[in-house]
C-alpha cells in the first residue's frame, strides 16, 4: 500500500484520500496537474515525505501534459508554502525536465529507499515484547511507505518479532488516533491509543521501554528537533523515567544551514484546532487559545536519531 | 454564584446544570429528594464537594418530606458510590437528623469556609503578574464557592492582584476547557486554553511560574496524591523546569487509613470517553484504548499541599 503512485499509462497519480481516514480507505485518480496541487492543498495528501513526491511527480504530470515547466512549478511550490520537501521533490525533477517521469520516479524511490534504511537500522532497537510509544503520525502515510518513526516496527514486524505499541492520540488534531493506530492495526501490528496526559503514568509503571517520534526538522549544528508540539514533554518525561528517546528521521530532514532553535518563536495555528472537534464547538466562545503548532527538544533529552545511515 | 443552595421556603435544592455549561448557565429546582438523587447521578451536579453537600441537603429534604431517613440515606447513598464525600455529607446530616436542614446548612457552610481558607492560605502564591497552569476542574463549580486549586486566584484577584492562569483542557472530558476556563472568565480572571501536550513547552519557555492542581484523595501516610490522569506527567515536568507545584485540598480530602499508593490498580473508564467526542467518532473502530481515570503523584515531586489549616 503506498501513499503515492504514478500510473504511466495515463499520465494520472494515485492518491490515498488522506482525509476519509480512518473511517474509509479511498484512493483518488488526478489526472491534471492543477487537480493534483489541489489535493496537496487541501490535504488529501499530507505528511512532509509524501508531499514532496506528490509534487514531483505533478510536475512531470503537468510537463507530459505539453505545459509550460515554470508555470507548473509555481503552482506547485506555493500550494503548501512551508513544506521544505514540496520544493526538494520540485527542485529534482526540474534539474532533469528531459525525462520528468523518470526524475520523479528517482525521487520517489529515494524517499521509499531512505525510510525503509530507517527501518533496517533502527529495527534492532525493538525486542521480542518491547513496548514502542510513537506520537503523531511519521508513519507510512507521511512518506510513501514504511514511515519514519514506524519503519522499525514494519522492519522488526517482517522479521517477526512480536512487540506492541502505544499511540499518543495527539491533540488538538489527533493524528496518532486517527492515522497511526489505523496503519499499525492495517499491518497487523498491535497497538493501543491513549491520551496524550497519560504518557507519564505508563512510564512510571514501567510499560514503555523506547520512545520513537518523527521530525518535521532537525538543526544539524546543534541537534535540536523541532516536531508536533507535545514532543519536547513527551521527551522530558522519557529523560526522567530513564526510557530511551529516538527519533527517526532520514537525512534530507536535517537544516545544514539554519541556526534557528529553542529561541524561536513557535507557529500558532488557528484556535479552531483546539476549540471545535468535526465543527462541534468544544468550549465556551469567551475562552482564549493558545494553539502551538510544533515544539523543539533539545539535543541532551534525545538517545539518538535514527538514520538511513545509522544512528546519531 | 453558588453551585448548591437550599431554598427554604419550598423545601427545594437549586442546582446549576453543569450539563449545558460552558454553553449556557442554568439553575434547576429540585423539589423531591428523589429528583435530587437523580440529579447526583446524571451529573447535572458533579465534583467533590459539591456532591456532598448536594447529598446533605438531599437527606434534609427528603426527612422534612416526611420520608423514612434510612431510605433516604441509602437511596442517596448508592447515586456515585466511589465518591468520599457524598458519604460525608449524609453521615453529618444522618447523625443530627433531628435537626436535618440545620445540619445540611453546618456541612455546606464548612465546605465553604475550608474553601476560604485555602484562599487565604495560597493567595500569597500567586503575586502581580503571575502565570498559574492549572489542571481539569477543581474549581468552584466542583464544590459551593471558591473551589480549591481556584481557591488562591480567587483570594488574589479580590486583593486586586493581576495575574494569568494556564487551563490545560484536560483530556478526555475536557473540564479544564469546558469548565474551568468558564468560571475563571465569569469571574473576571485572564486565562488561556491549551491542549495538555503544550505545558512542556511553555514551562521550558518560562512562561509558567507555579502549577497549583486539586486532589480526588490524598493518602495522609505517603503523601501520595491521586487526582485526574495527567497531573503526575505535569507534576515531572515541573519538576524538571523547577517550577513550584502545588496541590490544594482541604483537609477533608486526606483519607488518614489507606495505604494504598503508587502500586494501586488505576481505574480504566469508558473507551468512549476517548474515542468519541459529543457522539461523533474520533478514530478507527479497530483502535483499542487506554483510558485511565486518574494517576498518583509521588510526595516528592510536590512542592507544598494548600489546605485550610496552612501548606504542608
Amino acid at each position: 500500500m503506498r501513499t503515492v503512485e504514478y500510473i504511466g499509462k495515463i499520465n494520472a497519480i494515485k492518491l490515498i484520500n488522506q482525509r476519509a481516514l480512518p473511517f474509509s480507505l479511498e484512493y483518488i485518480i488526478s489526472s491534471d496537474y492543477l487537480e493534483t496541487a489541489l489535493h496537496i492543498q487541501t490535504m488529501t495528501v499530507r505528511g512532509a515525505g509524501a508531499i514532496g513526491v506528490t509534487a514531483a511527480y505533478g510536475l512531470a504530470q503537468g510537463i507530459k501534459m505539453g505545459n509550460d515547466k515554470e508555470e507548473v512549478y509555481e503552482t506547485l511550490l506555493h500550494t503548501r508554502p512551508t513544506a521544505v520537501d514540496l520544493k526538494n521533490g520540485l527542485d529534482y525533477v526540474m534539474k532533469r525536465a528531459n525525462r520528468p517521469v523518470v526524475a520523479a520516479h528517482e525521487f520517489c524511490e529515494m524517499n521509499v529507499r531512505d525510510c525503509a534504511g530507517i527501518g533496517r537500522i533502527g529495527k534492532r532497537l525493538i525486542g521480542q515484547g518491547s513496548r514502542v510509544l510513537t506520537y503523531c503520525n511519521a508513519g507510512s502515510l507521511a512518506f510513501v511507505e514504511h514511515g519514519s518513526a514506524t519503519a522499525p516496527m514494519y522492519a522488526a514486524k517482517d522479521d517477526g518479532v512480536s512487540f506492541e505499541v502505544f499511540c499518543c492520540e495527539t491533540r488538538p488534531r489527533l493524528q496518532g488516533a486517527k492515522l497511526t493506530s489505523w496503519e499499525l492495526s492495517v499491518n497487523g501490528i498491535q497497538n493501543t491509543v491513549i491520551t496524550d496526559n497519560s504518557a507519564g503514568i505508563l512510564m512510571r509503571q514501567k510499560r514503555i521501554d523506547l520512545v520513537i517520534v518523527g521530525a518535521d526538522r532537525i538543526i544539524e549544528k546543534t541537534g535540536e528537533v523541532f516536531n508536533k508540539i507535545g514532543t519536547y514533554s513527551l521527551a522530558v518525561l522519557a529523560k526522567y523515567h530513564k526510557v530511551p528517546f529516538f527519533v527517526a528521521a532520514p537525512r534530507s530532514t536535517f537544516d545544514k544551514k539554519s541556526a534557528l532553535g529553542l529561541d524561536s518563536v513557535i507557529e500558532e495555528r488557528d484556535t479552531h484546532e483546539v476549540t471545535t472537534m468535526d465543527g462541534t464547538r468544544l468550549m465556551a466562545e469567551e475562552s482564549s487559545v493558545l494553539n502551538y503548532a510544533f515544539d523543539i527538544t533539545p539535543r541532551k533529552l534525545i538517545t539518538g536519531i535514527i538514520t538511513q545511515r545509522g544512528i546519531i
